[in-house]
Protein backbone atom coordinates (compact mmCIF):
# COMPACT_ATOMS: atom_id res chain seq x y z
CA UNK A 1 0.00 0.00 0.00
CA UNK A 2 1.06 3.57 -0.53
CA UNK A 3 0.94 5.99 2.10
CA UNK A 4 -1.89 7.29 1.27
CA UNK A 5 -3.80 4.31 0.97
CA UNK A 6 -2.44 3.34 4.48
CA UNK A 7 -3.89 6.89 5.89
CA UNK A 8 -7.60 5.80 4.25
CA UNK A 9 -7.20 2.66 6.37
CA UNK A 10 -6.50 3.93 9.61
CA UNK A 11 -9.16 7.05 9.21
CA UNK A 12 -11.62 4.29 8.47
CA UNK A 13 -10.45 2.37 11.48
CA UNK A 14 -10.70 5.75 13.79
CA UNK A 15 -14.15 6.22 12.43
CA UNK A 16 -15.53 3.01 12.94
CA UNK A 17 -16.59 2.36 16.81
CA UNK A 18 -18.92 4.23 18.78
CA UNK A 19 -16.50 4.56 21.08
CA UNK A 20 -13.55 5.72 18.82
CA UNK A 21 -16.41 8.49 17.29
CA UNK A 22 -17.08 9.93 21.40
CA UNK A 23 -13.75 10.51 21.25
CA UNK A 24 -12.98 11.89 17.65
CA UNK A 25 -9.67 11.58 17.47
CA UNK A 26 -7.97 12.72 14.16
CA UNK A 27 -5.00 11.14 11.90
CA UNK A 28 -2.84 13.82 11.73
CA UNK A 29 0.35 11.88 9.59
CA UNK A 30 2.18 8.84 9.20
CA UNK A 31 5.28 7.93 8.14
CA UNK A 32 5.45 4.31 7.29
CA UNK A 33 9.38 4.39 6.49
CA UNK A 34 10.09 6.31 10.08
CA UNK A 35 7.21 3.47 11.26
CA UNK A 36 5.80 7.01 13.16
CA UNK A 37 1.92 8.40 13.27
CA UNK A 38 0.72 11.49 14.59
CA UNK A 39 -3.09 11.37 15.85
CA UNK A 40 -4.71 14.68 17.42
CA UNK A 41 -7.39 14.64 19.70
CA UNK A 42 -9.38 17.81 20.02
CA UNK A 43 -10.70 18.98 23.28
CA UNK A 44 -14.31 18.23 24.61
CA UNK A 45 -15.94 19.24 27.61
CA UNK A 46 -17.62 15.38 27.82
CA UNK A 47 -13.73 14.73 28.54
CA UNK A 48 -13.64 16.92 31.81
CA UNK A 49 -13.03 15.21 35.19
CA UNK A 50 -14.50 17.89 37.09
CA UNK A 51 -17.25 20.24 36.21
CA UNK A 52 -15.76 23.15 34.53
CA UNK A 53 -12.03 22.58 35.14
CA UNK A 54 -11.10 21.71 32.14
CA UNK A 55 -8.65 19.08 33.39
CA UNK A 56 -8.68 15.74 30.74
CA UNK A 57 -9.60 12.90 32.31
CA UNK A 58 -6.90 10.50 32.40
CA UNK A 59 -9.19 7.77 30.64
CA UNK A 60 -9.29 9.76 28.09
CA UNK A 61 -5.24 10.13 27.23
CA UNK A 62 -5.22 6.37 28.03
CA UNK A 63 -7.55 5.32 25.77
CA UNK A 64 -5.82 7.58 22.93
CA UNK A 65 -2.20 6.00 23.85
CA UNK A 66 -3.95 2.50 23.32
CA UNK A 67 -5.85 3.39 19.85
CA UNK A 68 -2.70 5.34 18.52
CA UNK A 69 -0.13 2.40 19.96
CA UNK A 70 -2.75 0.00 18.26
CA UNK A 71 -2.49 2.10 14.77
CA UNK A 72 0.76 2.45 14.42
CA UNK A 73 1.38 -1.37 13.86
CA UNK A 74 -1.67 -1.73 12.02
CA UNK A 75 -0.24 1.03 9.46
CA UNK A 76 2.74 -1.70 8.99
CA UNK A 77 1.10 -4.46 9.35
CA UNK A 78 -2.71 -4.25 8.11
CA UNK A 79 -4.59 -6.47 10.25
CA UNK A 80 -6.62 -6.47 13.46
CA UNK A 81 -3.77 -6.24 16.14
CA UNK A 82 -4.85 -6.63 20.09
CA UNK A 83 -3.64 -5.06 22.40
CA UNK A 84 -1.78 -7.69 25.31
CA UNK A 85 -0.82 -4.67 27.90
CA UNK A 86 -0.21 -1.43 28.36
CA UNK A 87 1.58 1.48 30.54
CA UNK A 88 0.86 4.71 30.74
CA UNK A 89 2.90 7.15 32.83
CA UNK A 90 0.64 10.73 33.78
CA UNK A 91 3.82 13.53 33.68
CA UNK A 92 0.86 17.06 33.76
CA UNK A 93 -2.93 17.71 33.84
CA UNK A 94 -3.99 18.17 30.13
CA UNK A 95 -6.16 21.39 30.46
CA UNK A 96 -9.16 22.61 27.81
CA UNK A 97 -6.71 21.36 25.41
CA UNK A 98 -6.20 19.15 21.81
CA UNK A 99 -4.03 16.14 22.51
CA UNK A 100 -1.08 15.18 20.26
CA UNK A 101 0.07 11.42 20.33
CA UNK A 102 2.77 10.22 18.43
CA UNK A 103 3.40 6.54 18.18
CA UNK A 104 6.51 5.16 17.21
CA UNK A 105 7.05 1.01 17.13
CA UNK A 106 9.83 -0.13 18.66
CA UNK A 107 9.49 -3.36 17.30
CA UNK A 108 7.30 -5.19 14.96
CA UNK A 109 8.33 -9.13 15.41
CA UNK A 110 6.47 -11.65 14.22
CA UNK A 111 4.39 -12.41 17.36
CA UNK A 112 4.74 -9.32 19.70
CA UNK A 113 4.87 -5.33 18.81
CA UNK A 114 6.07 -2.85 21.14
CA UNK A 115 5.65 0.94 20.47
CA UNK A 116 6.01 4.39 22.40
CA UNK A 117 3.25 6.98 22.90
CA UNK A 118 3.73 10.45 23.93
CA UNK A 119 1.31 12.48 24.40
CA UNK A 120 1.64 16.62 24.46
CA UNK A 121 -0.66 19.55 24.78
CA UNK A 122 -0.91 22.16 21.79
CA UNK A 123 1.81 23.97 23.60
CA UNK A 124 4.07 21.13 23.12
CA UNK A 125 4.58 20.13 27.21
CA UNK A 126 4.13 16.23 27.59
CA UNK A 127 1.23 15.45 29.29
CA UNK A 128 1.85 11.78 29.08
CA UNK A 129 4.46 8.51 27.85
CA UNK A 130 2.72 5.12 27.40
CA UNK A 131 4.06 1.98 25.97
CA UNK A 132 2.07 -0.50 24.90
CA UNK A 133 2.80 -4.42 23.95
CA UNK A 134 0.74 -6.16 21.41
CA UNK A 135 0.07 -9.54 19.59
CA UNK A 136 1.13 -9.23 15.95
CA UNK A 137 0.42 -13.03 15.16
CA UNK A 138 -0.92 -13.73 12.11
CA UNK A 139 -3.98 -16.28 13.12
CA UNK B 1 -16.02 8.63 58.50
CA UNK B 2 -18.58 6.03 58.45
CA UNK B 3 -18.51 3.29 55.27
CA UNK B 4 -21.71 4.84 54.91
CA UNK B 5 -20.41 8.72 54.36
CA UNK B 6 -17.60 7.08 52.77
CA UNK B 7 -19.84 5.83 49.82
CA UNK B 8 -21.77 8.81 49.35
CA UNK B 9 -18.32 10.85 49.07
CA UNK B 10 -17.29 7.74 46.39
CA UNK B 11 -20.81 8.19 44.87
CA UNK B 12 -20.69 11.74 44.49
CA UNK B 13 -16.99 11.30 42.90
CA UNK B 14 -18.93 9.31 40.24
CA UNK B 15 -21.29 11.70 39.18
CA UNK B 16 -18.90 14.41 38.98
CA UNK B 17 -16.75 14.92 35.63
CA UNK B 18 -18.53 14.39 32.17
CA UNK B 19 -16.33 11.79 31.61
CA UNK B 20 -17.56 9.77 34.59
CA UNK B 21 -21.01 10.31 33.62
CA UNK B 22 -20.33 9.54 29.96
CA UNK B 23 -19.14 6.05 31.32
CA UNK B 24 -21.69 5.51 33.91
CA UNK B 25 -19.65 3.42 36.73
CA UNK B 26 -21.38 2.36 39.68
CA UNK B 27 -20.38 1.79 43.24
CA UNK B 28 -21.31 -1.65 44.16
CA UNK B 29 -20.03 -1.95 47.57
CA UNK B 30 -17.08 -0.60 49.72
CA UNK B 31 -15.10 -2.21 52.61
CA UNK B 32 -12.63 0.11 54.31
CA UNK B 33 -11.21 -2.58 56.58
CA UNK B 34 -10.27 -4.99 53.86
CA UNK B 35 -9.52 -1.97 51.27
CA UNK B 36 -11.47 -3.24 49.05
CA UNK B 37 -14.14 -1.62 47.05
CA UNK B 38 -16.13 -2.86 44.01
CA UNK B 39 -17.52 -1.23 40.75
CA UNK B 40 -19.90 -1.83 37.84
CA UNK B 41 -20.05 -0.39 34.74
CA UNK B 42 -23.30 -1.16 32.89
CA UNK B 43 -22.90 -2.19 29.37
CA UNK B 44 -23.29 0.37 26.17
CA UNK B 45 -23.56 0.75 22.43
CA UNK B 46 -21.55 3.84 23.19
CA UNK B 47 -18.66 1.81 24.63
CA UNK B 48 -18.16 -0.74 20.80
CA UNK B 49 -14.70 -0.84 18.83
CA UNK B 50 -16.84 -2.62 15.94
CA UNK B 51 -20.34 -1.33 15.04
CA UNK B 52 -22.47 -4.22 15.83
CA UNK B 53 -19.90 -6.37 17.66
CA UNK B 54 -20.70 -5.27 21.31
CA UNK B 55 -17.13 -6.20 21.69
CA UNK B 56 -16.24 -3.31 24.79
CA UNK B 57 -13.17 -1.02 23.74
CA UNK B 58 -9.98 -1.55 26.10
CA UNK B 59 -9.68 2.21 26.70
CA UNK B 60 -13.78 1.90 28.46
CA UNK B 61 -11.63 -0.99 30.25
CA UNK B 62 -8.53 0.99 31.31
CA UNK B 63 -10.47 4.08 32.34
CA UNK B 64 -12.56 1.59 34.55
CA UNK B 65 -9.57 0.30 36.14
CA UNK B 66 -8.05 3.67 36.78
CA UNK B 67 -10.99 4.99 38.23
CA UNK B 68 -11.31 1.75 40.79
CA UNK B 69 -8.11 2.41 41.93
CA UNK B 70 -8.17 5.94 42.34
CA UNK B 71 -11.58 5.56 44.55
CA UNK B 72 -10.20 2.69 46.33
CA UNK B 73 -7.16 5.03 48.00
CA UNK B 74 -9.76 7.98 47.89
CA UNK B 75 -11.63 5.64 50.16
CA UNK B 76 -9.06 5.35 52.78
CA UNK B 77 -7.53 8.72 52.43
CA UNK B 78 -10.01 11.02 51.73
CA UNK B 79 -7.87 13.45 49.60
CA UNK B 80 -7.57 13.79 45.65
CA UNK B 81 -5.10 11.02 44.87
CA UNK B 82 -3.60 11.71 41.03
CA UNK B 83 -2.66 8.55 39.14
CA UNK B 84 1.25 8.35 38.53
CA UNK B 85 1.23 5.49 36.08
CA UNK B 86 -0.79 2.39 35.12
CA UNK B 87 -0.59 -1.10 33.58
CA UNK B 88 -3.29 -2.71 32.05
CA UNK B 89 -3.10 -6.55 30.78
CA UNK B 90 -5.82 -7.37 28.98
CA UNK B 91 -7.41 -11.45 29.24
CA UNK B 92 -10.67 -11.49 27.08
CA UNK B 93 -12.58 -9.52 25.13
CA UNK B 94 -15.55 -8.55 26.79
CA UNK B 95 -18.71 -8.68 24.57
CA UNK B 96 -21.88 -7.02 25.54
CA UNK B 97 -21.63 -7.51 29.15
CA UNK B 98 -21.71 -5.56 32.16
CA UNK B 99 -18.47 -5.13 33.36
CA UNK B 100 -17.05 -5.49 37.02
CA UNK B 101 -13.76 -4.00 38.93
CA UNK B 102 -12.50 -5.31 42.25
CA UNK B 103 -9.65 -2.95 43.40
CA UNK B 104 -7.59 -3.63 46.41
CA UNK B 105 -5.33 -1.45 48.13
CA UNK B 106 -1.88 -3.37 47.78
CA UNK B 107 -0.16 -0.52 49.69
CA UNK B 108 -0.73 2.84 51.32
CA UNK B 109 1.96 4.80 52.13
CA UNK B 110 3.21 8.33 53.08
CA UNK B 111 3.89 9.02 48.73
CA UNK B 112 2.68 6.41 47.09
CA UNK B 113 -0.11 4.10 47.04
CA UNK B 114 -0.27 1.00 44.74
CA UNK B 115 -3.74 -1.16 44.10
CA UNK B 116 -4.90 -4.18 42.25
CA UNK B 117 -7.76 -3.87 40.25
CA UNK B 118 -9.72 -6.77 38.53
CA UNK B 119 -12.33 -6.83 35.98
CA UNK B 120 -14.63 -9.48 35.04
CA UNK B 121 -17.68 -9.76 33.06
CA UNK B 122 -20.96 -10.86 34.41
CA UNK B 123 -20.18 -14.36 33.46
CA UNK B 124 -17.38 -14.39 36.16
CA UNK B 125 -14.99 -14.27 33.16
CA UNK B 126 -11.26 -12.05 33.81
CA UNK B 127 -11.80 -9.65 31.32
CA UNK B 128 -8.29 -7.88 32.55
CA UNK B 129 -5.37 -7.22 35.12
CA UNK B 130 -5.04 -3.48 36.39
CA UNK B 131 -2.15 -2.23 38.67
CA UNK B 132 -1.86 1.44 39.81
CA UNK B 133 0.80 3.54 41.61
CA UNK B 134 -1.05 6.49 42.63
CA UNK B 135 0.23 9.78 44.75
CA UNK B 136 -1.35 9.79 48.02
CA UNK B 137 1.39 12.87 49.71
CA UNK B 138 -0.84 14.92 51.56
CA UNK B 139 0.59 18.59 49.88
CA UNK C 1 3.81 -34.91 35.03
CA UNK C 2 3.06 -35.76 38.97
CA UNK C 3 3.95 -33.00 41.25
CA UNK C 4 6.72 -34.38 42.03
CA UNK C 5 8.13 -34.87 38.34
CA UNK C 6 7.36 -31.41 38.15
CA UNK C 7 9.69 -29.89 41.10
CA UNK C 8 12.80 -31.95 39.81
CA UNK C 9 12.18 -30.84 36.49
CA UNK C 10 11.96 -26.83 38.16
CA UNK C 11 14.85 -27.90 40.60
CA UNK C 12 16.90 -28.96 37.24
CA UNK C 13 16.46 -25.34 36.11
CA UNK C 14 16.98 -23.64 38.80
CA UNK C 15 20.65 -24.94 39.08
CA UNK C 16 20.99 -24.74 35.46
CA UNK C 17 22.69 -21.57 34.50
CA UNK C 18 25.55 -19.54 36.38
CA UNK C 19 23.43 -16.12 37.06
CA UNK C 20 20.75 -18.41 38.78
CA UNK C 21 23.62 -20.45 40.54
CA UNK C 22 25.02 -16.69 41.54
CA UNK C 23 21.24 -16.12 43.03
CA UNK C 24 20.65 -19.31 45.35
CA UNK C 25 17.04 -19.85 44.20
CA UNK C 26 15.49 -22.69 46.38
CA UNK C 27 12.02 -24.05 45.07
CA UNK C 28 10.08 -24.47 48.33
CA UNK C 29 6.60 -26.08 46.41
CA UNK C 30 4.48 -26.00 43.37
CA UNK C 31 1.09 -26.71 43.32
CA UNK C 32 -0.27 -27.54 39.50
CA UNK C 33 -3.92 -27.57 40.61
CA UNK C 34 -3.58 -23.98 42.11
CA UNK C 35 -1.08 -22.95 39.25
CA UNK C 36 0.85 -21.52 42.13
CA UNK C 37 4.57 -22.02 43.39
CA UNK C 38 6.52 -20.74 45.75
CA UNK C 39 10.48 -19.72 46.33
CA UNK C 40 12.82 -18.78 48.40
CA UNK C 41 15.90 -16.83 48.08
CA UNK C 42 18.66 -17.43 50.92
CA UNK C 43 20.18 -14.40 52.25
CA UNK C 44 23.60 -13.63 51.03
CA UNK C 45 25.79 -10.19 51.38
CA UNK C 46 26.65 -10.31 47.65
CA UNK C 47 23.50 -9.15 47.25
CA UNK C 48 23.93 -5.39 49.20
CA UNK C 49 23.52 -2.35 47.84
CA UNK C 50 25.28 -0.23 50.20
CA UNK C 51 28.63 -2.02 52.44
CA UNK C 52 27.52 -2.99 55.32
CA UNK C 53 23.59 -2.16 54.79
CA UNK C 54 22.25 -5.78 54.56
CA UNK C 55 19.85 -3.95 51.91
CA UNK C 56 18.57 -6.28 49.36
CA UNK C 57 19.39 -4.46 45.93
CA UNK C 58 16.06 -4.13 43.51
CA UNK C 59 17.76 -5.47 41.10
CA UNK C 60 18.01 -9.08 43.09
CA UNK C 61 14.43 -8.74 43.68
CA UNK C 62 13.11 -7.78 40.30
CA UNK C 63 15.27 -11.27 38.86
CA UNK C 64 13.51 -13.05 41.65
CA UNK C 65 10.33 -12.26 40.32
CA UNK C 66 10.83 -12.88 36.41
CA UNK C 67 12.39 -16.46 37.48
CA UNK C 68 9.50 -17.62 39.63
CA UNK C 69 7.28 -16.09 36.98
CA UNK C 70 8.69 -17.56 34.42
CA UNK C 71 9.04 -21.17 36.12
CA UNK C 72 5.05 -21.10 37.27
CA UNK C 73 4.40 -21.09 34.17
CA UNK C 74 7.15 -23.69 32.88
CA UNK C 75 5.55 -25.34 35.80
CA UNK C 76 2.04 -26.03 33.61
CA UNK C 77 3.57 -25.83 30.43
CA UNK C 78 6.64 -27.77 30.60
CA UNK C 79 8.37 -25.61 27.81
CA UNK C 80 10.95 -22.81 27.74
CA UNK C 81 8.89 -19.53 28.55
CA UNK C 82 10.31 -16.30 27.32
CA UNK C 83 9.55 -12.99 29.29
CA UNK C 84 8.09 -10.65 26.82
CA UNK C 85 7.65 -7.92 30.29
CA UNK C 86 7.77 -7.29 33.56
CA UNK C 87 6.40 -4.98 36.07
CA UNK C 88 8.00 -4.70 39.44
CA UNK C 89 6.28 -2.09 41.96
CA UNK C 90 8.76 -2.15 45.39
CA UNK C 91 7.42 -1.58 48.45
CA UNK C 92 9.47 -1.72 51.35
CA UNK C 93 13.54 -2.36 51.73
CA UNK C 94 14.22 -5.57 52.45
CA UNK C 95 17.50 -5.68 55.22
CA UNK C 96 19.11 -9.23 55.63
CA UNK C 97 16.08 -11.49 55.04
CA UNK C 98 15.54 -14.81 53.03
CA UNK C 99 13.15 -13.46 50.84
CA UNK C 100 10.00 -15.56 49.35
CA UNK C 101 8.46 -15.35 46.20
CA UNK C 102 4.65 -16.27 45.34
CA UNK C 103 4.07 -16.71 42.20
CA UNK C 104 0.70 -17.45 40.44
CA UNK C 105 -0.73 -17.67 37.21
CA UNK C 106 -2.73 -15.22 36.15
CA UNK C 107 -4.01 -16.78 32.48
CA UNK C 108 -1.98 -19.17 30.61
CA UNK C 109 -3.36 -18.72 26.98
CA UNK C 110 -2.46 -20.22 23.72
CA UNK C 111 0.25 -17.08 22.58
CA UNK C 112 0.34 -15.28 26.38
CA UNK C 113 0.25 -15.98 30.14
CA UNK C 114 0.23 -13.50 32.82
CA UNK C 115 2.02 -14.58 36.12
CA UNK C 116 1.24 -11.94 39.28
CA UNK C 117 5.02 -12.15 42.07
CA UNK C 118 4.62 -11.22 45.52
CA UNK C 119 7.86 -11.19 47.02
CA UNK C 120 8.00 -10.91 51.30
CA UNK C 121 10.68 -10.96 53.85
CA UNK C 122 10.97 -13.94 56.63
CA UNK C 123 8.49 -11.62 58.96
CA UNK C 124 5.93 -11.41 55.74
CA UNK C 125 6.35 -8.09 54.99
CA UNK C 126 5.84 -7.21 51.44
CA UNK C 127 9.05 -6.66 49.96
CA UNK C 128 7.79 -5.77 46.17
CA UNK C 129 4.61 -7.13 43.75
CA UNK C 130 5.70 -8.27 39.99
CA UNK C 131 3.43 -9.09 36.90
CA UNK C 132 5.35 -10.82 34.33
CA UNK C 133 4.09 -11.22 31.02
CA UNK C 134 5.58 -14.29 28.84
CA UNK C 135 5.40 -15.70 25.87
CA UNK C 136 3.64 -19.50 25.66
CA UNK C 137 3.42 -19.75 22.24
CA UNK C 138 4.40 -23.68 20.95
CA UNK C 139 6.99 -22.76 18.21
CA UNK D 1 29.04 20.17 40.43
CA UNK D 2 30.79 20.24 37.22
CA UNK D 3 30.02 17.14 34.64
CA UNK D 4 33.63 15.69 35.87
CA UNK D 5 32.32 15.57 39.34
CA UNK D 6 29.81 14.52 38.57
CA UNK D 7 30.57 11.20 36.90
CA UNK D 8 33.42 10.31 40.10
CA UNK D 9 30.08 10.45 42.19
CA UNK D 10 28.37 8.01 39.39
CA UNK D 11 31.25 6.23 39.23
CA UNK D 12 31.83 5.80 43.33
CA UNK D 13 28.05 4.90 42.96
CA UNK D 14 28.53 1.72 41.03
CA UNK D 15 31.81 0.79 42.63
CA UNK D 16 29.62 0.50 46.06
CA UNK D 17 27.46 -2.46 46.80
CA UNK D 18 28.49 -5.75 46.58
CA UNK D 19 25.64 -6.33 43.59
CA UNK D 20 26.70 -3.59 41.83
CA UNK D 21 30.28 -5.08 41.57
CA UNK D 22 29.50 -8.58 41.36
CA UNK D 23 27.68 -6.84 37.95
CA UNK D 24 30.68 -4.95 37.06
CA UNK D 25 28.74 -1.99 35.46
CA UNK D 26 30.74 1.07 34.36
CA UNK D 27 30.26 4.49 33.29
CA UNK D 28 30.69 5.57 29.55
CA UNK D 29 29.40 9.00 29.25
CA UNK D 30 26.91 11.56 31.54
CA UNK D 31 25.20 14.86 29.76
CA UNK D 32 23.90 16.70 32.24
CA UNK D 33 22.38 19.28 29.87
CA UNK D 34 20.56 16.55 27.69
CA UNK D 35 19.55 14.43 31.27
CA UNK D 36 21.34 11.46 29.47
CA UNK D 37 23.79 8.69 30.68
CA UNK D 38 25.18 5.67 28.59
CA UNK D 39 26.33 2.67 30.71
CA UNK D 40 28.43 -0.44 29.91
CA UNK D 41 27.96 -3.81 31.44
CA UNK D 42 30.66 -5.92 30.16
CA UNK D 43 29.60 -9.56 29.40
CA UNK D 44 30.64 -12.14 31.85
CA UNK D 45 30.07 -15.76 32.17
CA UNK D 46 28.48 -15.22 35.19
CA UNK D 47 25.83 -14.01 33.64
CA UNK D 48 24.37 -16.88 31.23
CA UNK D 49 21.09 -18.46 31.90
CA UNK D 50 21.89 -21.66 30.21
CA UNK D 51 25.41 -23.68 30.58
CA UNK D 52 27.83 -22.54 27.88
CA UNK D 53 24.78 -20.52 25.74
CA UNK D 54 26.60 -17.01 26.19
CA UNK D 55 22.53 -15.70 26.51
CA UNK D 56 22.46 -13.33 29.46
CA UNK D 57 19.47 -13.90 31.88
CA UNK D 58 16.86 -11.26 31.88
CA UNK D 59 17.58 -10.63 35.57
CA UNK D 60 21.26 -9.20 34.56
CA UNK D 61 19.68 -6.72 31.79
CA UNK D 62 16.13 -5.44 34.62
CA UNK D 63 18.70 -4.83 37.20
CA UNK D 64 21.26 -2.54 34.29
CA UNK D 65 18.14 -0.65 33.78
CA UNK D 66 17.11 -0.06 37.10
CA UNK D 67 20.78 1.11 37.92
CA UNK D 68 20.85 3.24 34.70
CA UNK D 69 17.59 4.93 35.72
CA UNK D 70 18.72 5.51 39.39
CA UNK D 71 21.55 6.98 38.40
CA UNK D 72 20.34 9.08 35.82
CA UNK D 73 18.27 10.92 38.06
CA UNK D 74 21.03 10.71 40.79
CA UNK D 75 23.37 12.79 38.17
CA UNK D 76 20.51 15.42 38.05
CA UNK D 77 19.66 15.46 41.84
CA UNK D 78 22.51 14.60 43.52
CA UNK D 79 20.80 12.70 46.60
CA UNK D 80 19.42 9.04 46.67
CA UNK D 81 16.35 8.13 44.48
CA UNK D 82 14.37 5.17 45.53
CA UNK D 83 12.93 3.55 42.43
CA UNK D 84 8.91 2.87 42.90
CA UNK D 85 8.46 0.83 39.55
CA UNK D 86 10.45 -0.29 36.67
CA UNK D 87 8.70 -1.94 33.54
CA UNK D 88 11.25 -4.16 31.00
CA UNK D 89 10.20 -5.09 27.78
CA UNK D 90 12.69 -7.84 26.02
CA UNK D 91 12.92 -7.27 22.58
CA UNK D 92 15.83 -10.09 21.78
CA UNK D 93 18.10 -12.38 23.67
CA UNK D 94 21.92 -11.25 24.08
CA UNK D 95 24.35 -13.36 23.62
CA UNK D 96 27.85 -13.36 24.74
CA UNK D 97 28.02 -9.35 24.17
CA UNK D 98 28.59 -6.49 26.26
CA UNK D 99 25.56 -4.37 26.71
CA UNK D 100 25.53 -0.26 26.48
CA UNK D 101 22.58 1.15 28.58
CA UNK D 102 21.63 4.73 27.50
CA UNK D 103 19.39 6.17 30.23
CA UNK D 104 17.13 9.24 29.11
CA UNK D 105 15.18 11.55 32.21
CA UNK D 106 12.16 12.26 30.89
CA UNK D 107 10.50 14.20 33.85
CA UNK D 108 12.51 14.80 37.18
CA UNK D 109 9.75 16.32 39.43
CA UNK D 110 9.12 17.37 42.92
CA UNK D 111 8.19 13.72 43.70
CA UNK D 112 8.65 11.73 40.99
CA UNK D 113 11.20 11.48 38.41
CA UNK D 114 10.27 9.21 35.13
CA UNK D 115 13.03 7.49 33.18
CA UNK D 116 13.35 6.04 29.57
CA UNK D 117 16.49 3.49 29.43
CA UNK D 118 16.98 1.48 26.07
CA UNK D 119 19.49 -1.39 26.12
CA UNK D 120 21.34 -2.34 23.27
CA UNK D 121 24.16 -4.98 22.68
CA UNK D 122 27.59 -4.51 20.91
CA UNK D 123 26.44 -4.36 17.39
CA UNK D 124 23.69 -1.87 18.24
CA UNK D 125 21.00 -4.59 18.19
CA UNK D 126 18.23 -3.50 20.79
CA UNK D 127 18.11 -5.79 23.64
CA UNK D 128 14.93 -4.47 26.05
CA UNK D 129 14.09 -0.78 26.94
CA UNK D 130 13.01 -0.13 30.11
CA UNK D 131 10.86 2.46 31.67
CA UNK D 132 11.28 3.76 35.65
CA UNK D 133 9.45 5.67 38.10
CA UNK D 134 11.78 6.93 41.26
CA UNK D 135 10.74 8.90 44.23
CA UNK D 136 12.06 12.28 44.00
CA UNK D 137 11.34 13.56 47.20
CA UNK D 138 13.49 15.30 48.90
CA UNK D 139 12.92 13.90 52.55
Amino acid sequence: MTDFQTEELLRVSLETGRFQKFLGIELVSVDTGKQELVMCLPYKDEFERLPGSGQIHGGVTSALVDIAGDLALIMLLDRPIPTINLRVDYLSMAVKTDLLACAKVVRAGRSIGVVDINVSDSNDKMIAVGRGCYSTLDR
